[in-house]
């Protein structure tokens, strides 16, 4: 054969491959992205849908509707997860899982979360449609509470700590009156948990919140891992005085030790090669008043990174930067660290490698990338290989009633997602 | 004569001059000062004689019983002020103002503000003892509210604003309640103020909050002036995004180009020559939440100096530099002016030689020096020329329950106030 015919060989299989698997109805899953978002609104109209409120009780009833519509045995978990079962030929398989959540923070948007988890509805509904059954059972999983600590994930993983139960969110519900009122039930707790090994994979399709796709007019995001996050609360303590009759050399003035500090996190992040961000987002001075040198000053410091490692060696560099500025300006830092459960996960190569397979065959353009934000898969890799699927998102935004992803990319992804289905129900036992 | 002989004499007249006026009774003073500090305290045992607090009430009250024994005729006046007036032997002539304030801060001290006020009362009960009639009329005026604004004396001179009426303090009344608690009329306020040239002169004795006289072991200072203050609110405006997934380059970090800010801040009041004070004493960011950039600061900016001039200069400089942090890190600076009525008020030069004077001739070391602090002596300056006298606080603490002046420190002051006045009653018509 001529070099020609060779491509034309490799078109028509390539073609052939995209066909071997029917495609989502993408006007049907923008359907049903809009009415979700019907459900939950403020007293100004903006989307309102958060765990635990009346419009997130709503919204998980119109999606057990839909699940239902799809064929699915829907039950709700004692920690209020709502899991949609559908038999496989081989039950003797572990399920696979896909999903994600439909709550969102206070004014946030409809496409975080709500893309993955209608996207794994849309999955199923087209696999009945073509009459399609995997070798595997399938669970669509809507978590609970995603974006109030990955409550539901959490304890699914075996991973939430009681403690958290105490924990009230914007509705004025703690967590353990929460999962009262999704169904779930805070006296068997346990009963939520899934063991490791207990599925074959995990799936989670979600908007990309960085903006790097959308920016880079990329299609699909190969989610290599989620990154890991720690959390400190850093004290500063200086000396509270007169800021009228201390003169300036004889300040120690614990809010320019801070300002220091921040400085130094933001060059210390910048000075490593790699993708590590730190950041310090929240702030308190005391005594607090214009007329009063600062005596004492809390703020956070986060920091996220792929790599466990990496978040140790740039907290050394930060710390060692501290000491310094305390030395230099008679204060003292102490550092509290807060939440050291946001571990790195990376997702299966195998599985990164099928949703790069899947793009490709639908001519989709996609690259390799990692999540800065945390997701349901993060905990899910706790207990079993995951994989991740990453849409556009208009400008990067999140968590804002400005979201969109458009109907396109949320079709691409859901096709992306049952391609991958697909090719682990024939490959994996 | 021989030089011994012209220092004998010397040393004879020096001692006859310090003999010429009797002393203050030290042990009556710190009595009632003790006495004072029993009125208003908080759950905690601590100091809490806030301005309109039923502490405050009662050390009002213990206050004026002491002016009466002393033989002043007491009022309140439409603002709330205390004043006790004594007859002189000319009544023709304007009267010679004495006094301070007894409110505090929350968990404030028992000699801000009371050593003045005692001092006065004690310089009068002195004068009685002494059956020293002086040719002006005295009156001894107990400010209200100094803390919260120096309230009693801005409406004595005319210069508080109706919208100061609304604001509240740590009690929960706003300073309109808080009047009329105090025995004043807000119906009437104009009948508190005193116009330009209704007093010969106003002589007030404070501790020293800087802590200069303590640290150098010196007696009295003898004030030059007190420093103007300008207040702004800025607001640096940069971009909310997700701490987990935009790169450190990408960033429109507020609290970053605040941080750079609050250096550049210090550097720049460091930088130029003079006693010039600027400070940054309260902060917040927006949203506040460790895992968000933040988009937005809010953060107080306080100048002081003895002049307009230098206060502008500074400024100028610090708002360059704030164009520059804001170019460079793509957020913007606005600089909101909130109060520019603290003007720098300077002493009158006759009456710091006359406080030097009284000081030397009872043998205290003294020195001029600036307050760093406000006080209501700054708003009587707009009606009547005015004198300070400064006595040592321990490590110059002042707000707090730590606040400490010796016995002998405040006995010393309130001698010097005695002797400045006699000065000024002999000297002055």
């Amino acid at each position: 054969m001529k070099p020609i015919h060779y491509l034309l060989v490799l078109l028509f299989l390539i073609r052939a491959g995209a066909q071997s698997s029917p495609n989502v109805q993408q006007d049907r899953l923008e359907k049903t992205i809009l009415e979700l978002g019907t459900y939950g609104r403020d007293a100004q109209g903006q989307p309102n849908r958060v765990a635990f409120s009346d419009g997130d009780l709503e919204g998980r009833t119109y999606v057990m509707g839909l699940m239902r519509e799809a064929g699915l045995e829907v039950r709700i978990d004692p920690a209020g997860n709502i899991i949609g079962t559908r038999e496989g030929t081989d039950n003797g398989l572990k399920p696979i899982g896909l999903g994600s959540h439909i709550d969102m923070v206070p004014r946030g948007g409809n496409y975080d979360g709500c893309v993955g988890s209608l996207g794994a509805i849309e999955v199923v509904r087209t696999l009945q449609d073509a009459g399609i059954q995997t070798r595997h059972p399938l669970e669509v999983i809507i978590f609970s509470n995603e974006e109030g600590g990955v409550m539901g994930s959490r304890a699914m993983a075996g991973a939430l700590k009681p403690e958290a139960l105490g924990v009230v969110n914007s509705t004025g519900y703690s967590m353990g009156e929460g999962i009262m009122r999704l169904g779930g039930d805070t006296t068997r707790l346990a009963g939520a948990i899934r063991s490791k090994g207990s599925f074959t994979a995990f799936l989670e399709l979600h908007i990309e919140q960085g903006g790097i796709l959308d920016r880079e007019g990329e299609d699909i995001g190969v989610v290599e891992g989620i990154v890991g996050l720690r959390w400190w609360d850093v004290t500063i303590r200086g000396m509270a005085n007169h800021a009228g009759t201390t003169p300036m050399d004889l300040r120690r003035d614990a809010l320019l030790a801070a300002a220091r500090f921040i400085q130094a996190v933001n060059e210390e992040a910048l000075a490593m090669e790699g993708k590590q961000v730190a950041t310090v987002g929240r702030i308190s001075a005391l005594p607090g008043a214009p007329n009063v040198i600062p005596g004492e000053v809390v703020l956070s410091l986060e920091i996220r990174d792929l790599s466990d490692a990496v978040i140790d060696r740039l907290y050394e560099k930060i710390h060692s930067r501290a000491e310094l500025i305390g030395k230099e300006s008679g204060t003292s830092f102490s550092f509290l660290p807060l939440d050291t459960t946001g571990k790195p996960a990376l997702t299966d190569p195998r599985i990164q490698k099928a949703v790069a397979t899947a793009a490709g065959r639908l001519g989709l353009s996609h690259r390799q990338m990692q999540s800065g934000a945390g997701h349901d898969a993060q905990d899910m890799a706790l207990i079993t290989p995951v994989g991740m699927i990453f849409v556009p998102s208009k400008g990067g935004i999140s968590h804002s009633p400005e979201e969109y992803t458009s109907p396109e990319d949320m079709a691409n992804g859901a096709n992306v997602l049952l391609r991958t289905l697909l090719q682990l129900d024939a490959e994996w036992d």
